[in-house]
């Protein structure tokens, strides 16, 4: 873990509740897959090139027509506003500030376009195929009115994972700021959580109804196989987001790590790939982008960030993600991310 | 484990002699085995799927004309009173609450016919080929009499492994409780131990007398090897199980978790391939079933729960079991055992 | 560890002067092929057969003519006066009691008379090649008229390895133990312990000219990989020891347990393949055996057992392992050695 | 490590200012690849040939022309005069007295033509293709007029690599130190430590304009890869070093133990390959010329000899890992280097 990242992370462990740092840090089951993503990185070698020009080094990454300053991507989470009062509104301010892509998750507690307002880079929506399909597509709809570029779409929940270790602390996140983006959509006497459940009867033909609502391109995220990968590109999909859900869904999954060599190769350049889960150095990111990924989401460190020091400190996390990945990048001998390849990568 | 598993364990801990709880425990020679049954489950990984409707999941299983409420198995073990004043009657009914199929013991410490009372739920009855021939039949035709509906030939116990760690604190069973279901046969004068040790000369045409003598289907327990399988399949046997005796037989034998594929691959649908050693969670049940077990037996962690609370805790202990499954079965995106397959289990 | 060979590992830890302990004890260099010896074995599992008829076990090996009661062999080692007063008389005395064959080392502290004296079993004499042509002659004919059965010839040692760990514990053996076998024979002004080093210049053809000499077979010690073996047999070698000397020559030698398949493939059944180096319970010469080892050698721990006890206490160790053997062989399914094969060891 | 090395080592740690000893130890990143050089020649074992004549063994080598004693060449490091007040002169005097090649750093604390001086073993001189290039000029033109024998050009330095640990306490080399080779070279006005620095903008075809101004031939160092080898021959290199720069420039590189036979393969022959990294015994170092290594570099343990005795004890560890190899050589079998080959070798 970058030395940054790491005092931020202690920060936050100073100023959090415990229980709010617990719900963020957890992992379901026995916490195996939570607790080997890093790892799982840090099993690969690499094989640095030399004699390359690296005189100037360029992370500039154009995602679905968004083009952001480098490869590093805000990952959706939910609640920020447990970690710092405005919430999203900082985290996506802070991810402006680095000229960062950012994903905003459905479980905001800011609204969609509060958030939009203070984002100054650009940035997708997630969202989730709820039991109310009305209230997912009311969603996309005002995420694509409020400026987002694309619409990630969560598949790994179909029922919430169950965190063991913190089954007992059960944070309650009060009803203002769950149905702070749902409120308003909600049918009168409905049962909004449940509402707000993702369908768990959802299929394929689900990404393009969702990108025929919003009128924006969809990415699946939670896909670990490459067979899965095609089903949803064949479906309608834009790209797929390599992920296990940060080991908060199915425990035992592969490390993300392990399983975006297949994604890649299965899906054969026909649309972008990304990838999150453990990626804490830039040497993390120079391996996912070496094995194909096109960008690298990063989750609780930006969390971590924020509650340390909000948009300042979520900004230097990322700027210090992308100094460290221009360095990696130019020491390993190439001058762009398009000079890596898969030849530098080599399992231990 | 389990959570519930590892409290009742804790408890069982608490209120069993250490004798019992030693002897229970114990695996033969330096413990390697029984040591590593968990771990070798926990060395797979997932590779779950997606967006497939999950929205109902099905546990249910027929198993040699028996339908049960999930694969889940109470695998046969020694003297349950020793855990519980009831013993068997005591774990059957438990069994019975939760929809379980279980496999009495012929060391039962109750009768066979007093735990047929008590069970609800479908049941088999575990044989050893014993040096007096005439007691085995007579075992297995009261068991077919009382209401089992298959016979499991233990088949790994030529002569019993030798207990390492346990040499010294023997536990002493009780004659009577050693022979409640043996001494109505016995012939006069004759030791009874010795006539109820499995004679180390079996050989494979012993499936069929059984399978004659007691008109029940024959699963034969303790197979390792995929051509061993097929070796008692050919004489006759109707499903096997792959063992190894609980780490209590040959010390250093393969996992079980391990041995499973070539097990199923050579018995190729013929038959019903169940498994136990290690099954601890829903997780550990789903890589089985997926790696192509039909039933997967659970052994110490019900007589733990016996011990910790009755045919109560019993029923809660596979129903944990269950739900666990159900959750992890969904949450990898199959809705039935049927919808899984190998490519879903990866080894690290 | 059997647990006897662990108490007598104990014992003689206590009854031992550390020095010599020491001496017993050290590997050469890093201590890295020393260590490793055991684990070596404990990394391979069984495969164990079922329902074979395994009412009797036969252990009984014939090797060059030599028909011992179990594939146990006392491995060659030096000075056992340092462990008991009567030295190799005593050791051999315990291996003729439990029926199993010995190997006498040259730097015995009794005279190869004597032992063969006390010897009651078949034995084997081991020898250098030594700087003195004639030394060496001159001791395998007098082996050979006290009635040894062969020759085994230690090629591993054409310098003595350094003992990083005792470098600084030399223990001196007294010159009447040192030549004991050797004063008889040395031309008046030679310095002994040079005349006795090996012939660093030694080269096959010398294996033909020790048979000539002794009228025995010749089998070569310290072999570790399949063409060696095979050019010892082409030069007249009747068999091959696998060894690493006990992890007291080259450090980060590849641990005989991994070397004997190489070897016992290469020489495809024309001559004897045996193996030493970790061997301490019955299920690592099983494992040894099934890979092709014709018999085994154990060695440090028949040390510990002279120290702890003597004669009584060597053949206690040995007949603890052959009972050990017969166990696992049969609940593994197997009648005799002659049924296993390599189908039943599978590394992890 | 050599036990002489380990003693020199903690000799060094206490007479070494900490900042000092840290600037030495250091590794880029998390100290991945600093701290796993060692241990990856620990993965290998050893396959020893026997019955072979090693009565003399030979470790002399011939590189480019220079004939040495042994294949143990001085690694190029920076700035000695921390280590000792006279700096590289005495451990070039040290390396004489050992018959060992040194290569003398363009970081070097005492003048190159001071160093040449105190030389009485061939040298090779150390260049970096700095930002001035005429800098370099003028350096290796000094270099080949001193009498070094070849350029070794570092090329794995594109950005100096950021070491984690030792982020705080920087250790301030004074200009006259840092500029005792390049003083009278630079322009006045320039800054010397920006000139000095690589130009990271080199490629190739610097190989041959560097061999053409010093009239020397030029070897690579820095290489990691087989195909990045071929190019630099292709360029005109005399040959290449197989190092990650001791673990000081990228971070989780593959350790050069397990990259060196990728290079050896590819060169197939035509250049002689060096490598360094971890090199520690005679065994490691045996290790490496069986893979196909002309000659071990061996960077901190020369520096930590120099810190704990001068020239004296640079000669010494010299000495003693060319005696450890002539030892281990014998005892795996062979009398000659030539004699190795990769069979010799086995990864765990």
């Amino acid at each position: 873990m970058l030395s940054l990242l790491a005092e931020q992370l202690e920060a936050a462990r100073d100023r959090l509740e415990p229980a709010v740092f617990d719900y963020y840090s957890a992992g379901s089951g026995q916490e195996v897959t939570v607790g080997e993503a890093e790892a799982a990185w840090g099993s690969f070698r690499l094989r640095p090139r030399v004699l390359h020009d690296v005189s100037t080094v360029d992370l500039n990454v154009e995602l679905l027509g968004a083009r952001v300053s480098s490869p590093f991507v805000v990952a959706p989470m939910a609640f920020h506003a447990l970690a710092h009062p405005d919430g999203e509104c900082e985290t996506f301010a802070g991810a402006g500030r680095a000229g960062a892509l950012g994903v905003l998750s459905t479980r905001s507690s800011r609204r969609i376009e509060e958030v939009a307002a203070a984002a100054t880079a650009p940035w997708w929506f997630q969202a989730y195929g709820m039991r109310d399909r009305a209230l997912t597509h009311a969603l996309v709809r005002r995420a694509a009115d409020a400026g987002a570029g694309a619409i990630v779409l969560t598949v790994d929940t179909p029922y919430v994972g169950r965190k063991g270790k913190v089954s007992g602390v059960r944070i309650a996140v009060p009803d203002d700021q769950f149905l702070v983006n749902l409120a308003q959509h909600l049918v009168p006497g409905t049962v909004a959580r449940e509402a707000a459940e993702q369908d768990p009867s959802m299929t394929p033909d689900y990404i393009a109804e969702l990108a025929e609502v919003s009128g924006l391109p969809v990415l699946v995220k939670g896909v670990l196989r490459g067979d899965e990968a095609v089903r949803c590109l064949d479906a309608g999909a834009a790209g797929v987001v390599v992920s296990n859900h940060g080991g908060r869904q199915l425990d035992r999954a592969l490390p993300s790590a392990l399983a975006l060599a297949d994604v890649v190769t299965a899906v054969a350049g026909r649309a972008p790939v990304l990838v999150d889960g453990g990626i804490r150095t830039g040497t993390d990111a120079l391996l996912a982008l070496a094995l194909g990924a096109d960008a690298v989401l990063v989750g609780r460190p930006l969390l971590w960030a924020l509650a340390a020091g909000g948009a300042e400190a979520v900004a230097a996390a990322l700027d210090a993600l992308a100094e460290d990945l221009r360095h990696v990048l130019a020491v390993a001998g190439a001058a762009r991310i398009a000079e890596l390849d898969s030849s530098m990568v080599i399992r231990l």
